[in-house]
């Protein structure tokens, strides 16, 4: 299977750890996109459909006992086959910027960082899940996880791992970053969100050529 | 990856259409293995564990959408590698008899049947989920779907399917069971139970040697 990166439409992703303020970047971007009167359609893995809250609530929630770790593969699997053939390609396919908080890179980066099963295997059915569609430009929020974490009350069963485990989902996120510069972008996440910002759109605007002129 | 037989423990798997009379079976076989004093469990895919009963929910409820063949296929796949790795290993471990009510062959078969993802890929994803655990004996219970979806009423949302489906159903457990005799029983189905339980007593007795005698 090939990497495909669509043409038509806009595929835009933000991936980081935890308090790297994913939300609040999406948010001003969504906001700059539309004002330029395109199409956004914000989104996010895992819950992104209807059967994802349901999967997403599974793997997140502190009442589930320890899973099996190819079950949680293959549940975030599941939610993102049904994210792509849904949501994603549809809103591409009529033109539209997808944004998505996070994608593929999360599952690589949490569940590699586990080192429970192999990341080629794992990679593997993410792949296939997703067709192997790939963000066109994949922005990564750099933040030292004892800073981000000290942002959040109240911890997931993801958010509960020791330091060192988002340490290596840091590390794993930059990464993927260096091998791919075409499509990645990595900005520091520990500077005030409107900075932040404006490296985003400087970022972004080459590629709204593939979305036209509005 | 290499087909996995395990060698202590005995794993036997009961596969057919519905209203092939598999829960029947499944009982007096169970009460048989009892009575000679071995250590039974009996399971299901899907919803053989707490997850796996979400995940047959999802599946299986007439509320849910039309599900993207993926998504339907890693659900699925998320269910077994649970089941497997939670239930089925770790009895056959303690040198149980498993006998499981449907296994990675109906995810073959009705997946299969759809045909609208490869059989390749899907099972490579199953394979992948069982890290290829097959049962040492499966019995498939052959009956005419005119006949098994007669003795149903209140389909589910696979019990829907038209006929032509099920039909396809039984041909593939039929193609499966002709690969690999040593290691399949395919019996007529639409005979009296006690008839088939006699069949099914014939067919598991050699492989007893693998738990001992009691």
């Amino acid at each position: 299977m090939d990497p495909l990166f669509v043409e038509t439409g806009l595929f835009l992703c933000l991936e980081g750890g935890e308090g790297a303020g994913k939300s609040t970047q999406a948010a001003l971007l969504v906001d700059w996109l539309e004002s330029l009167g395109h199409p956004v359609l914000l989104t996010r893995e895992p819950g992104g459909t209807e059967v994802g809250k349901i999967l997403r609530g599974i793997v997140l929630s502190n009442d589930t006992g320890e899973l099996s770790p190819r079950t949680e593969a293959l549940i975030y699997a599941a939610d993102k086959a049904e994210h792509v053939d849904r949501v994603v390609l549809p809103a591409l396919d009529d033109g539209s910027i997808v944004l998505t908080d996070r994608y593929v890179d999360s599952t690589l980066a949490y569940q590699g960082a586990g080192r429970e099963i192999g990341i080629a295997e794992l990679e593997a059915v993410a792949r296939w899940a997703t067709s192997d569609l790939r963000p066109n430009l994949t922005i990564v929020l750099d933040v030292d996880p004892a800073v981000g974490l000290a942002r959040f009350e109240g911890a997931d069963r993801i958010e509960a791992e020791p330091l060192e485990f988002h340490q290596r989902v840091r590390q794993h996120f930059l990464d993927l970053a260096a091998v791919d510069p075409a499509h990645y972008l990595v900005l520091d996440a520990s500077r005030p969100a409107e900075d932040i910002h404006r490296d985003v759109r400087a970022a972004v605007e080459p590629w709204l050529t593939q979305v036209g002129a509005r």
